[in-house]
């Protein structure tokens, strides 16, 4: 449906019949619209002075002019139009807003509809309120310039673009009466996030899931160039659309009164569409998926902004992204061209310019209470949050008699723990697993007993646990699925994604934007801690043996753990009892982002649920029954500490420690575990930091610790800078090497074999060894020569390596 | 146009009327095809007996199955019908396959036509070659079951999905005469970047570029559930496509002489519509944009594999994707499953089996010399390379009496240098720079006055910069540009990707697979080392007061410094000299991912060229006139060193450095910047690495030094750990906080400021000041104070932190 269809042209001079709004509504409307953009412009330039009450002097403009108008009015335009469609139909109505740079055009509108007083109290409905309002933005230590956290009604800043869809749709799901008014930018329609966000649509079931209804504001341009999609024939445009399985909307011009009537019909044509797709799905009507409706928004940038300014066209170019007049603070004729702009919106229509407050029949056209946008609770979803129900994790332990006793797949053991969650929420369907196509291959299918992957409208005979209500969200995007879950857990709900372990860094960048998120939502007062974002990392470096070197990356941690320690933990369980511990404690965790490392391969397991519940709660430990004193010293100091942290690092360090048991006996030598990476940070930088003495305890103040480790060397390094001689301590961990080859091999060419771990313990201790240490090293040297040989010949691991447990009894 | 049209269900049965291929035609197509089928199965599992001349035994069999046959059926059919074209048009074309999983396939085709054997000679076209060549594959320390580096033809490994069309553009841009057939998966198809990579077609001029030919594989499955693209309905998909400005033409169905009739018809309709568009477009006529063809080919997964195993179905399923059999080095039904399956094919007649020679009327099939799609020059683009030339970096010098006396915008001064690159190398065209719209932000828009954006068809009054024959190629993402530079580099030409720091991270993982492939590359001995991939990370952390927290993320370095120190170098220039010098040895520089990062805005000016020659070639360097040394005590040991790195840390350390000469002059202070920060790390993890002793020339073996960095704190301490006594450096850098606030603030909230780094001194020395440090810090810390109440005031840094220069005659 094109809305400007009588057009002859495609910009302007549309000549539309009756709209939807009568002559009152459509000037209400306006005028909101323009109170809207008053103070819009008022807080990107003004310090104080905010009504115009007296002449604007330079002193009134801020001495830093930050931020962007381009987009501001577009948001304008959608947030009234929306706000009228509310109050029509009580709707319950979110807003993510793409544009995050448009955050003085949504904190006007929270202002406008008395949200941000509520919040700030400080910031009143009169003159003073109001002039603090304008001074505040991008004010040093005031708020930025995007919809950041402080801003009501947002789940979403936006600031890296890409991203709004997915957060849209997550916000979306299992909410059924929910709308979800999502704004599009045509520079973040160029990303690849966005671009693939677009099919979201196919796994939204309107039977239980509320919708999306995007909006695809094209202004034009960007920051210096044209936007691709605002290029395209109108034809190719809605093709695109349509092929993503919308049914696009057109509103475009630059006559207010026209644009304003056809974003009215266009709303109203979207939500009876809305509400018949809702009504038919739950009718229990049998219906293919349906084409759920956009709006394509065509309107100038910087729309009724300074037309020219020194020469230079602005409005409708790339020149009003910013600050146009962006020397007003000094320059006459800057200053002359922000006056007329600014009382072009006739403030003291809008305004009573004695009180400051807005006239009360433009405040009465928002919404009122939880209906408005800024105050909506899902964007608020930490009030929300119900705590998941979680099963015991004994009831999946391990059973083992001794360490190394029996063999298991860590995720196969958690995917029924994970089933199990997912039985005892299903009333409350608020938990769901997104995960890249991977379910099967990472050993989680338990989960399938219980619930499936969505397909509500595809599926085929022969597909595998597809499912209209499926619980599992399954697209080969790592983007579309971080994405999701934030948006789920940000609106009050939980769940985990599981991907395979080196294609997590597709997604470094969203997690340094929940990071922040998280960390700035923490520092404001009225909201409510969200369901933490987990994230399990799984056919992880190590036994990508298969895959090759582009499935070898652990660098996901790297970027973890320069996250602020309140937000960010990491997590590393060496075996299955302590994977279910780890995933029961992130699930009930708040307000962080947890990576868990886990393996799915059958590998031996090492703690019964009784040590594994210590040691997991102490984040960190010796394990004694891996230690060794030789007679006469028990309770001295050890020569050495070997510390793993990580499956298969844990694997071959046990090995080692076995070998050298029995090979170099006088060597006294403890056994040290990691469970929780980030406790080996001090206490000011992570909350799970050990103190000082508890580290003593651990490695000694100077004590030679040799360390197998999952990740890069040098991530371990770093995080001991802050404790005594971190020099000490010699790193093992992935260096870039392997390829196709045997799991053992990968730790041979990586030097973190239970050889190369031997030799080092031997290297740093020979001092002790009388000699023998050379002689023990060139053994070990040897064996290394040997494998090489016979993966070559035989094509799998050698017996001994295959074979090794840990010796019986002697723990 | 589809050519499946006349079939009255969508897969199977298309009653196809005469295709282009006669009877012998179709019959040697399919057998050259079924060949190449041969030889993937074969490669999966045998590591004998290849072409079944005795019985086939579980001794024959691999013990570790590692593969993916799914995609390769229809990758052969893909290659088999690119040569048939080849031949009859002596076309040129290069072969980009997505499927990075088609290894086998690619490897046997290779073989088959011969370059194989010339890149490696020992797998000679014959049984003793055919036997190595099937056991090499999956196998320890073998090749990988993906398109790697050693496979002749290659520019794109594609283990992690989403890149292929990238890579495929990047070649064919600048390449007028190149068709670059990109074959992309359906599940790589659901990645973001590879859904926004279809756009790539507006960025291509057919007067100067080649193309790219995409085909669009849909078999239906990925791992375990159905890919999204494969289950929309025939019209939403082709809405799709029109929408990404593709005319697609349909190939489907599971018969194959029907669909090899129709692949063939498909592939000569779209060469004779891409001669049809460069004809027109080269003879100048005014054109529109034009639709490119594209194939969509959908047929079974894993075709012409065994159609059903323990009574599963496999054909045509999610259970072909890897290796179906799996178990037939022990069981005896898998065993015969995969005889029947290798037979199926009739191996005697398309190899002799007396010699294990393919037959040579299936030889003469292959396209010759050059000609060969694994050989195709472009795919090794080294041996193409020719060096930029570059113009000298003294010409653009920053003139400067001393340091600190005169200001300068670092990349506006890099921006003119870049300007007669452009200017230079204009007739080879073999240089790019790609940005997401920021040339002009982050001020490199002289540029534009010798090139433009490259706007071909869609460029209106108004736009700034926009030219048909641009080659700045600006896009809002960052994947489009980091995989369009990848896959122009690795063809053997030279560019720069531009962006703003932060957002860099949204392509940690591409970087990662780039340097994963230069670094295998430089383990292959017939590649030819390629030009550097050059990134600048500019508008960076420390000046994102404005655009605030969201935009605050150094994590990139993070992110390179965990790579192979052979691939990955990491620059911070202080000022606009060193800058100039550093990107003149990156864009000289081969085969490595250079980061440079630098900021735009007007900063003071340190070293002139000279004294920046001498310092970028050594990496690193005691900035002499910066040190102090109480009279008496020169040329001894100081008491502290104060090191920086990059441009906002060397201001406020000299800042420091100067508050500290004037107010503790009794303290003897080395001053060092770092400009090459990996020189830091020891010679063994980095080739710039320094020697010990250089090491310890500037930060002794047990000084206190104190360090302002430009990134996380914990990347510089990992840097350091293999040095003596590497907890001495106490770093300052981003510790994750900051908001939309002043460029000092930002120095503040993160303690790096000038005040910080000398209480940091006068803490680490407070011995030798006799109680006055104490007094001082407390001074300094006053001072901070001063400044949070003075920026909530004034809404902008104190003038005395504005106006540091460098006290002048001091130096």
């Amino acid at each position: 449906m094109d809305l400007g269809a009588k057009s002859t042209t495609r910009g302007d001079d549309v000549i539309l019949g009756c709209g939807p709004l009568n002559a009152d509504e459509l000037a209400q409307i306006i005028a909101y619209w323009r109170a809207a953009n008053f103070l819009t412009v008022a807080q990107i330039y003004l310090r104080a002075n905010p009504l115009l009450t007296r002449p604007l002097s330079h002193n009134d403009i801020k001495r830093r002019l930050l931020g962007h108008w381009g987009t501001c009015p577009g948001l304008n335009l959608i947030y009234a139009h929306v706000n009228r469609l509310i109050k029509l139909h009580d709707a319950n109505v979110m807003l993510v807003c793409g544009p995050g740079h448009g955050g003085p055009a949504i904190v006007a509108n929270a202002y406008m509809e008395g949200t941000y007083t509520e919040r700030y109290p400080s910031l009143t409905c009169d003159m003073a309120g109001l002039e603090l309002l304008v001074k505040q933005f991008s004010w040093p230590r005031g708020i930025p310039s995007h919809v950041s956290p402080d801003c009501p009604g947002s789940i979403h800043e936006g600031g890296e673009l890409g991203y709004c869809l997915l957060h849209a749709y997550g916000a979306a799901l299992d909410n059924k009466d929910l709308i979800v008014c999502c704004v599009v930018g045509d520079g973040e329609a160029e990303t690849g996030p966005c671009a693939a966000s677009w099919h979201s649509n196919k796994f939204v079931n309107p039977k239980r899931d509320g919708c999306v209804l995007p909006v695809l504001h094209l202004n034009g341009s960007k920051i210096g160039g044209a936007s691709l999609l605002s290029r395209l024939p109108r034809a190719e445009l809605r093709s695109l659309l349509v092929g993503y399985g919308h049914d696009p909307l057109f509103v475009h011009g630059s006559t207010a009164e026209l644009v304003h009537q056809q974003m009215a019909a266009a709303l109203d044509f979207a939500v009876a569409r809305i509400h018949a797709i809702w009504r038919e799905a739950r009718s229990g009507a049998v219906a293919e998926r349906p084409r759920w409706p956009m709006v394509v928004l065509e309107t100038p940038k910087g729309w009724t902004g300074p037309a020219e300014i020194d020469g230079k066209l602005i409005e409708g170019t790339f020149r009003s992204h910013q600050v146009p007049a962006s020397a007003c603070a000094h320059d006459a004729s800057h200053l002359a061209a922000l006056d007329g702009w600014l009382r072009s919106y006739a403030p003291e229509e809008l305004f009573d310019t004695q009180t400051g407050a807005l006239r009360p029949r433009l405040a009465a056209l928002a919404p009122t209470g939880a209906r408005r946008m800024s105050a909506n609770p899902h964007a608020n979803g930490g009030e929300l949050l119900a705590p998941l129900r979680l099963p015991s994790p004994a009831t999946f332990a391990v059973q083992l008699s001794s360490p190394g006793s029996v063999d298991a797949e860590c995720t196969a053991v958690l995917g029924q723990y994970l089933r199990d969650v997912f039985k005892l929420n299903e009333a409350a369907a608020n938990f769901r697993v997104v995960c890249p196509d991977e379910i099967t291959s990472n050993k989680l299918a338990a989960v399938f007993e219980v619930t499936g992957r969505i397909a509500t409208w595809d599926s085929r005979p022969g597909d595998e646990a597809a499912s209209a209500d499926g619980r599992v969200m399954e697209v080969l995007s790592e983007h579309c699925c971080e994405g999701w879950l934030e948006g789920y857990t940000l609106t009050g709900r939980h769940g985990l994604f599981a991907t395979y372990e080196a294609f997590c860094q597709t997604v470094d960048s969203m997690i340094n934007q929940h990071a922040k998120w998280l960390k700035a939502t923490s520092e404001v007062r009225w909201r409510a801690p969200c369901a933490s974002l987990n994230i399990l990392l799984t056919s992880h470096t190590w036994r990508q043996d298969h895959n090759g070197y582009t499935h070898q990356a652990p660098g996901a941690l790297d970027n973890l753990a320069s996250k602020k320690g309140s937000v960010a933990s990491i997590f590393l369980p060496a075996d299955a009892n302590c994977l279910l511990l780890v995933a029961h404690g992130c699930l009930a965790s708040l307000h962080r982002i947890n990576a868990i490392v886990a393996g799915k391969h059958a590998m031996p397991q090492w703690l019964d649920m009784p040590a594994a519940q210590k040691h997991c709660e102490a984040g960190i430990g010796e394990w004694a029954w891996a230690s060794h004193a030789p007679s006469g010293r028990s309770g001295t100091q050890p020569d050495v500490v070997l510390a793993c942290a990580g499956d298969v690092p844990t694997l071959e360090a046990l090995a080692a420690a076995a070998w050298l048991r029995e090979r170099a006996p006088h060597l006294a030598l403890r056994f040290v575990n990691v469970v929780e990476l980030l406790c080996v940070r001090t206490r000011a930088l992570h909350p799970r930091g050990l103190p000082p003495a508890h580290f003593a305890c651990l490695f000694g103040d100077d004590l030679p610790v040799v360390v197998a480790f999952h990740g890069y060397p040098q991530l371990f390094a770093s995080l001991v800078h802050e404790r005594p001689h971190p020099g000490r301590f010699s790193v093992h961990g992935y260096c870039e090497e392997g390829s196709t080859t045997t799991p053992f091999d990968m730790t041979v060419v990586n030097e973190l074999s239970r050889w190369h771990l031997a030799i080092d313990v031997l290297e740093r201790t020979s001092a002790l060894g009388g000699g023998s240490h050379a002689q023990l090293i060139a053994e070990l040297r040897d064996k290394l020569e040997l494998h090489a040989r016979y993966i070559w010949d035989h094509g799998c691991d050698m017996p001994e390596v295959v074979d090794f447990r840990w010796p019986a009894g002697s723990s």
